[in-house]
């Protein structure tokens, strides 16, 4: 059997502010050889905990907008009053030498990533509960009550969306949701699109 | 979170003669719960060591044709010139219980589920290489050279068909085989069209 290196999968996640979506993904990182997480670009403020370049490359307004003059940009949106934006640089790369890249992206930006590359995977990360997500929004402690109540009704709006993504898991434990997006991982990688090279060999 | 019983996933397997489909069928009904092999019926005669009822349900022309006249199958094919058929019985009954239902069908009659149940899932199994099946057949000991011969050149034609599967498994070891497709059933349990109750409870 001759198998070509095979590209890498683009893998956007989505989910509501406070549902551990970057928890979810750090395990991920951990468990799965190959992958790489592609750090987006934001003019937010970084919460306590966030560093630069890690969590985020947190520039300002002006960098940010001269960068969507370059065509930088796979997707950028404003959320919040703030733009969020995936830059190009890397993910092309990363993907061509098979690993896969996951992206952190709000609803929008993911819905601009899916128009431009049809063969991205989209999984949707849902709390177990609007009770728990709240919980969790007041666990971190780091955001006033009015930001936490927008950031519940924005997660509300976000959840409408869901029809547009390939998959839904429902992060209750960190390792059961991890264990469900390794399988979808696993599974994207046995579809037939990418393995007519098999043929080949046989 | 409410969830409704959801309901079993129809599975479809197909995959050259001597590919090993039914020994990674039995480790994926011994390591998933909630799974059940629908056995086919069929008019050729049983091979050494399968049994009625176990590996096929082993009928008569007669008694099949008479299947046929009362629209007891979902579908129903002739390959090397004996029928081949998959009764609805039993199948809509376990996908309502929430079991996931395993069929072993050959590609025409693979085709015809698409047709009438478009969320089955298709998988291929697919050998190392035509030397590894050539071996495989060889071992079993109960064909002679012509009928091999027969069965390698209809692989080399169902091979052709693999574009209208899903998913495409190289059975190397049945153990790894078993799990790339135990992730392809969770993966699929994940599909954002079946979950969209969770919302509900949300």
């Amino acid at each position: 059997m001759i198998q070509k290196k095979r590209r890498g999968q683009l893998i956007v996640f989505s989910g509501p502010s406070g549902v551990g979506k970057s928890t979810v993904i750090a395990e991920l990182l951990h468990e799965r050889p190959n992958t790489y997480f592609s750090v987006s670009y934001t003019t937010r403020q970084p919460r306590v905990g966030e560093a630069d370049g890690v969590n985020y490359n947190f520039v300002t307004n002006e960098t940010f907008e001269a960068m969507i003059a370059r065509g930088e940009f796979l997707e950028y949106a404003q959320y919040v009053d703030h733009y969020y934006g995936t830059s190009l640089r890397l993910i092309n790369e990363k993907l061509d030498q098979g690993v896969d890249v996951f992206l952190d992206i709000e609803v929008q930006g993911a819905a601009k990533v899916r128009e431009k590359c049809p063969d991205a995977v989209l999984i949707f990360i849902m709390p177990p509960s609007f009770e728990e997500l709240s919980r969790r929004l007041h666990g971190r402690q780091t955001d006033s009550e009015s930001v936490i109540e927008g950031r519940l009704q924005k997660a509300r709006e976000e959840i409408q969306e869901v029809g547009n993504y390939d998959y839904l898991v429902v992060n209750d434990k960190v390792f059961d949701a991890a264990a469900q997006i390794s399988a979808i991982l696993t599974a994207e990688s046995c579809r037939t699109k990418y393995n007519l090279d098999i043929m080949e060999g046989v």
